[in-house]
């Protein structure tokens, strides 16, 4: 693709696609009414070499390159939206972890996300600040080897499903902002912690709730990165998940033109197939253009990752944009099915529903614009 | 409002609103979970005259102007979207009736329409067919006194619901196309009907199902118009009903709205009110624009209709683009939420969902847009 | 129209547009070509009654309504775009001057602007400041009974051809802001005036320039409306203008758009008429639904100006978005005739050029949505 | 850039930027008023190797890729849009006559276009057909080692400036349709041959006109490819000058950002630069993400020419997208610049109405959505 696959990542995709569609594709709607992507499912995936592909060798993964991960990412979702975000997840997670935690966690946890055992939750947000980090409320108060954690997270996904989680905390005062926070990896069946689900419109084997901490005991060597820079150092460099979710995105609205195209030009009105008619055929072409054009500024995103060149702003690019483009496209391939899209029959409106959830999460469209502006008056300052 | 509302247009607008914010909108995910907008709050909007209003008062109505049934149905539908479509399915079948039934029949059906006791739904589009009128292939054949309806329709709203329904059935040969077409006012609870209902996304207090007709008898005086006259002569002159439809899916674009608005400006993020960030407040400035603009589009329809001059192309227009525009609306207005725009705690999502059958029913808007092409080119000709 | 266009209405309607289509159309790049719209013109349309039609009986208007402005603005310029723009400035102008002239002035000045005589510039940017007043640094001194103004107007509308300006001048200090700002008629033939006319993309019929005012004096009875008070009693209630400017952008819209349907419905390509194609037809049939939509607008605010009714943030939707929605639409009409559209034979690219210059003129889009969110949240507050 | 540039075209980028930025720029307007880029520019452009690079050694070129090339045009037409175009027309007519000219034409012609000496036009279209290849009505009538051609071919880009053109004619019978089509390399200085321009909004230093053919003769060996198969092969292979086509569309459009980015950043109103209302910068923001992605999807079918991959689908693509997306960018920009943006005084006037011309030649967006409908339902099926 982007530049061809290499054989490689032609060989991941092709095992991918028909872990889609051979198992995914006929258990989404399951996996929505059972509120979860079952262990064995999880398991299956991460014995196909699917979760954190991207990891050291020494931590279970194979090494690849995120272009590489976005592949894998890419073809999962194809299959259902929902198991491919615990991929990416896995990916985001795993990689914080790979770079910032002990090795002796890094050697325990790593390799039961590539397996599908454990899922790992990225615990950032609170009721009042929203992304705001310098506005995080969460304390983590030194005490001899242990921290001990006091707070709620909220808006959390897989919140109530995850093994352990990435929590942000504040182990600094309120005047030093985002340089108080430091990261930690909680196991979330300790004690003080309990746990709810939100009553969402979608993503729901996904499941986003909030994370109460009542006292929680951490031991220090959980912490990730120094101290107070928990945002400065451990949240740097994860730019490349924005792409990530883009691809993730942009996967259903790729299957579901695929699929509207095949519909248009079976189904029979007026006398001739759909597909002849301009009306229909039209947004469909340009839907093509669309996605194809996002789904390279994804790829060209992760290959700068890849490349250690900078991505910041092309990653903002991917995430207000993707997610947008990939719901307007299904909208329109619902429409294209008219009535029958519109029921639970066919896959359109669920897919409506999962990808919605991600123009929300991980950042709002006007935080990326303004990361994009930003960056771009610092190039033409 | 356009030009102004009259005294008696305000005062059924205070009237319904206030129905609707009192009864309507506290009940509306009530509604939605029990599949029905139940019988006792229809009786209580009948019982304040906000149904058939612009029925002839000697069939139960007021006479109002089809602006004025347009301004209830707006209110009522900011306080619940499934129940205003119950007073709109009662203007345009009732109006089918008053037109085209024998006496007996409207002196019996309207006031129950008007009292909110029954429903009389439209039954037109068939499996095959879609809303091709050429190709429909439900029987109706005469037997001495008697039509014997034979065939299923499908895709009908209130299907399951409904007490009555309006019924296009050939009666005579497919050759004849739409000109072999005839309406029928059929009993639902007649012998050989059965019916059925679909899982859809939304518009659940509504519904959506297939009405099948096995060997139904219906009685000659039932006939609706004259025989094969029930597309030439019925369907004419209710294309009003789409302005009315546009009026219903704008009056939850609007409240959603001012709800936004107020949200925006109460809630900070990064130290400000969200409302101080153009990004926030500028697609909003744009939707109140286009709002505005699309409802006076309605209402000019509605106007047009009122003064006995041409709409047809006015009415297309509203129809394909009113929906689309309150399904954009409220999608940006449930963005600005974030994630608790995305929730079941509050209405935005299930608006997003009960919209979006608008944009399928009653015509797509491929169909519109050829309405409209048909229509300027005839002028420009 | 919106509600019918009175009889009245469609008297002027008649005749505006007879003057349109036989002496303006075929003139309208002669009028470029000279930089001008000759006197003559003018002088005949003041002739018609066309000018100023709204101006009270004793200064030769015609009392009628602002709606019925609008509908002769309308006409006019489906003929000449620039020639529209002389009655808009006397519309606006003029009743500057006929609510704040001494009665002598309005006696002298106002019926040379009805006869199409005279041209009156409003004369508000500066070359620092836009649009925005607090920032005004024009000065003028009061000495004896005259005023002495020293300064630079710039971007001013007609600079070079009006023979009077409404000027906005400092007669106060900078701390005063907006405050400290007073106008005055000036006869811009006075001593001290010097103009230049730049060179732009469009309206060279009407131009744009500086002027230039070293120390001119104006009589004191030449202030209009009180001193310090030229922007906070001067400007306000002269928010309908913008509804004027989006009828008369939409104007050349929908002019555009008639030819298109009948130039589609005459050409044809790969054997049958262009219009048969939805991809041509669909684009033209959203096009309609716009424009009549956003021209109801225009109309509903003028009629709110007529009935003394708040319509600050209705004029301020009319000015962002008709001039937008004109120049996208003679853009696609121009696209719709291939190569003949982009060259000079045709009237599209002069039109596309003229009705970028109202996407500016008057306050950007930007200031038009910072005033609707202003109201908008001020009603939800 | 798409996967990183090679050191290779980083030089030739950086070499065809001094250039584009010292002589070009500055130069832009003078060549559009004089109506052409003056040969003593074309041949320094060809000192420098920026046309027809990618010719074969034999031929003057030097063997590079198509990306290669499209980095060249890219850098040539951020300095000026219209010079851009010559470099494209030498690589897209330089390449059919390196394909199908006889050794001796190529010879003879190649090293012409790439020292800048010579240009050579593409005649396709004609006044009734347009672009469609079945009813070309010029003939081409063998006699001896002779044809003669007789007809009009219109709307050719450089038409009176070109020194030869490549001439569709029927060879064949009008039955035969697009198989009787034969392509000849003519010297449009030959005896017969007259030439008009047209007056256009933009591309004026390229312009645009008819070509007539009164019985001009043409040996048998500047036949290119072999007879009746001018468009089922000479034609076919040469879908990548659409995306050549949409690198010179937004490399006005990049530069229109950078320059916009700069001044909202400089230009102060109300107290801050421009750059800190959000109204600004979101929409340029976007218009970044779109402009980064729609190159990537040249560049990306330039890679799949390169890779003698199928693009017909992504060159549609890039044809229709990016000259659109262009104008709406290079407009926003103007917007941006308020009224200076409106006068000659700045570029991006010119650059509109350059842009503009590349929405219509070389197809239109109807035209090639139908192209990517086809190839997706063929992929489909």
């Amino acid at each position: 693709m982007p530049c061809g696959f290499t054989e490689e990542q032609a060989s991941f995709r092709e095992a991918a696609l028909r872990f889609a569609r051979d198992v995914l594709a006929p258990a989404g709607r399951r996996f929505e009414a059972e509120g979860a992507v079952p262990l064995d499912v999880r398991r299956s995936m991460g014995g196909l070499g699917l979760i954190g592909a991207e990891f050291p060798a020494a931590y279970g993964g194979l090494g690849v390159s995120h272009v590489t991960s976005g592949v894998i990412l890419e073809a999962i979702s194809e299959g259902d939206f929902n198991t491919g975000y615990i991929q990416l997840l896995g990916s985001l997670c795993g990689m914080i972890l790979a770079r910032y935690a002990s090795p002796e966690i890094a050697a325990a946890v790593l390799p039961r996300i590539c397996s599908g055992q454990s899922i790992v939750a990225l615990a950032l947000t609170e009721p009042q600040g929203g992304s705001d980090a310098a506005a995080l409320r969460l304390k983590a108060v030194r005490d001899g080897d242990d921290y001990v954690l006091t707070g709620e997270k909220t808006s959390i996904s897989m919140a109530d499903q995850a093994d352990y989680a990435v929590v942000f905390a504040r182990t600094g005062t309120e005047a030093q902002k985002a340089r108080g926070i430091s990261a930690f990896l909680v196991d979330l069946e300790a004690p003080g912690i309990s746990r709810t689900r939100f009553h969402d419109l979608g993503q729901l084997a996904i499941g986003r709730g909030s994370i109460f901490f009542d006292a929680v005991r951490v031991k220090a060597a959980a912490r990730l990165g120094d101290e107070g820079m928990g945002f400065v150092q451990v949240m740097q460099g994860f730019d490349f998940s924005r792409a990530l979710i883009g691809l993730q995105c942009l996967s259903i609205a790729r299957v579901s033109l695929a699929e509207t195209w095949k519909y248009v030009q079976e189904r029979k009105a007026f006398g001739k197939p759909l597909a002849d008619n301009q009306g229909v055929s039209f947004p469909l072409a340009e839907a093509e253009t669309m996605v194809e054009a996002a789904r390279l500024l994804c790829y060209q995103t992760l290959a700068a990752k890849d490349a250690h060149a900078p991505h910041t702003k092309e990653a903002a690019m991917c995430k207000w944009w993707a997610p947008k483009l990939a719901f307007e496209v299904v909208h329109q391939c619902l429409l294209m099915h008219g009535h029958a899209g519109y029921s639970t029959e066919l896959p359109f409106e669920q897919r409506l529903r999962d990808v919605l959830g991600l123009q929300i999460g991980d950042g709002t469209a006007q935080i990326m614009k303004l990361i994009i502006a930003r960056e771009a008056l610092r190039a033409a300052a």
